[in-house]
């Protein structure tokens, strides 16, 4: 392509970005002007549309697949890119649950008189225009626009090019539900082209996009972090660490690590690493071993853990390391202090637990640890927005500023102040 | 200066800011554990050593004033870097001030069992380390330091040049403070170099910082968020707007029009542009232009207002300015639609009011206005943070992430989650 071509491409896929960008900014608008009711039936309309549509999102699901497969895309990549009934019943159903939760907008909290005789309040208000980015699940489409349009927001959705097709289909099925609520067909638009451009002038959009949720691989999210100027909603690792005190009880020591370790892999609220308190370390370590052997855990363990049970020895690297696979880190340390220390130096400051019965030294955790999700005596698994009641997740933060840890529809939306009075006047 | 030498010295200045970030992320886990005594006993420590050290201030005072005036900066520079006995007292009344609000840190919401057994938590807890990067005022480092240091948050302190004298002084008592109460004394630095490679290190070390808050001219704030990769907690304008509906009260138009003008001009929260429906303007005009005439304000009007009162022509720009200033644009709306699309187009999304009696309008302008502070019939000039009822502030925030409008203690600590169970594994 000749560098003339080239840059009208580019200037192409910016004036279309641009165009999206503004339509999103006017449905905003109206979306946060919408009442629960539209947005619910909207919500509803949409379940039903995807459901009806069945047959037209797997075609159109086929063609994405046939290509994925010429391109050469492996096998996981594959599976999470097919949309099966199960999963388009799935999306409805996840769209139904959305329609159910409460409305977040419009709350005002801490409403009081003044000394001056004004009224304040904090009122919930939708965040404006979120940006998502994803890759190759094309359910996201549906999960991520639900959500955003729950909490009054407009939203511009950016797939994975390899689901552009399924996206597009879900993204139909998204229309006629929005105009058969009678809400602006734009408050959720999903970007039609592959240019790799479209999300470089989207992460970039000051004006146009309030917020950015990345959602998919470390290296998706980093790159996003590094070079967008809208804000970013995120997280990349999830480095996660149980630690077994001395004064633990061991029973509640081998529940808590084996299923902070075992349930799933792959999550990002997964254990990776277990810190054993000296004192213990002779007693749970082998009792642990064997659980994991059973699970067909591979153990890498520090110097003084090996001399309680056989395995690798782990280096620096693996502290550091989010295995999201059946591999876990083990340290032996002296105690609460040096187990505090290490989460600090090689912690994700994502989920961290302490397993103990001291009073003491649980209080100390979950005040010292600096984690967007501090536990005792409780599985690091337990981290997810739907264990925790929000009803729905749109990603885990660990970030510190506006949300923290599972992201539901209260992290979708902001606050601003309402100030009542009666011709009132600062003195 | 030898390419070799100012590469050495950046060197420097980079190796100087990674220590001072290094110092201050140990420092900011000591803080996070203070106890609200030993905080409050350092607030008031720093007061006394501000108080009992008058004379040393206004020496290094007299050394940045004889600079400055050698250097030619003007007068209202000259008058806020300038150290006064009134000024030094105002600092330690405003440490103390601070040490008597409550303390934000350890307190937990939302606390609840949930359906798996486990009981959740939202912990409220410090930031960690705050970078703070101001003008000319060395009040503001007392200010900060004692904000950040409440919160239980490190800070990194970088005032302007033409005032390093004076803020090392200010640094010496916080220094003095801190060790008094047994606090590390590193929880507060000021750094102590001209050059400004310092800012373009501190901006950037994410690793060492938290969040920025930088105080000053809009320049200066926007330079910074535009180079920053650690976030920012900032606003550029106050382009704030009074709509007098007509169904405004007119005598509480009138009371709250003036007010919001010409109560003060330098402030982020005077209005710069009123609104007046059509329906109206030949009744309110003339009242509202005595008035500022009176006042010695400035009008710049729209053609329709310009029927009603002798005035220059506003030009699209003056819609768009913050004068801070006696001067005021004036348009004639059709009425509330108008008033909200001008707002949206040409506001700050800083601190808007409708003057209405009309119950649906004010609900409307309450909802519909996306701006940090929405009013009815009360004055702009109440977007504060002591007005609020917050006891403090560290800025106003015109983001819509973390902090949004008049930003206290609160908006310098972050929540964690806290779970606690009883040997709780997920099924």
């Amino acid at each position: 392509m000749s560098t003339a071509t080239a840059e009208n491409q580019l200037q192409d896929v910016v004036a279309y970005m641009q165009a999206l960008g503004r339509q999103a900014r006017v449905a905003s608008r109206a979306m946060s002007r919408a009442e629960s009711a539209a947005k619910n039936q909207a919500l509803l309309a949409i379940a039903d549309a995807i459901e009806t549509s069945m047959e037209a999102l797997k075609e159109a699901n086929a063609k994405d697949m046939a290509a994925g497969r010429e391109n050469g895309l492996d096998a996981a990549l594959l599976d999470r890119l097919e949309l099966t009934d199960e999963r388009i019943v799935g999306m409805a159903e996840g769209l139904r649950q959305i329609a159910n939760l409460p409305d977040p907008v419009g709350a005002i909290r801490d409403f009081k008189y003044l000394p001056s005789g004004i009224q304040l309040g904090k009122m919930r208000v939708p965040l404006g225009v979120i940006g998502i980015i994803y890759e190759s699940r094309p359910n996201v489409t549906a999960d991520a626009a639900g959500l955003c349009l729950k909490a009054g927001n407009a939203a511009i959705l950016r797939g994975g090019s390899e689901a552009l097709h399924s996206n597009q289909a879900v993204a139909a099925c998204v229309k006629r539900g929005l105009e058969k609520a009678g809400l602006p067909a734009e408050a959720v638009q999903v970007v039609a082209t592959k240019d790799r451009a479209a999300v470089g002038e989207l992460i970039r959009m000051n004006d146009f996009v309030d917020v950015l949720v990345p959602r998919g691989g470390k290296g998706l999210i980093e790159r996003i972090s590094r070079e967008a100027t809208v804000p970013v909603i995120k997280h990349l690792d999830g480095i996660c660490h149980v630690y077994v005190d001395d004064k633990a009880d061991l029973d509640k020591a081998e529940r808590v690590a084996v299923n902070a370790k075992t349930q799933r892999y792959g999550t990002c609220n997964t254990m990776e690493t277990l810190l054993v308190a000296e004192a213990v370390a002779g007693e749970i370590l082998p009792r642990l071993a064997a659980r994991y052997r059973e699970a067909g855990v591979e153990l890498r363990g520090c110097a003084k853990s090996r001399a309680w049970v056989e395995m690798a020895p782990a280096t620096e690297e693996d502290w550091a390391t989010e295995y999201l696979a059946p591999v876990l880190s083990v340290k032996v340390v002296s105690g609460l202090d040096e187990a505090i220390d290490h989460i600090e130096t090689f912690g994700s400051h994502h989920t961290d637990t302490i397993v103990t019965e001291d009073y003491t030294r649980a209080r100390r955790f979950l005040r010292e640890v600096d984690s967007s999700s501090v536990m005792v005596n409780a599985s690091t698994r337990f981290a997810d927005g739907f264990e925790y009641g929000l009803g729905a997740e749109i990603g885990i933060s660990t970030d510190k500023l506006h949300a923290r840890g599972p992201v539901g529809l209260e992290g979708l939306t902001t606050e601003k102040f309402v100030v009542f009075g009666d011709g009132h006047i600062r003195q």
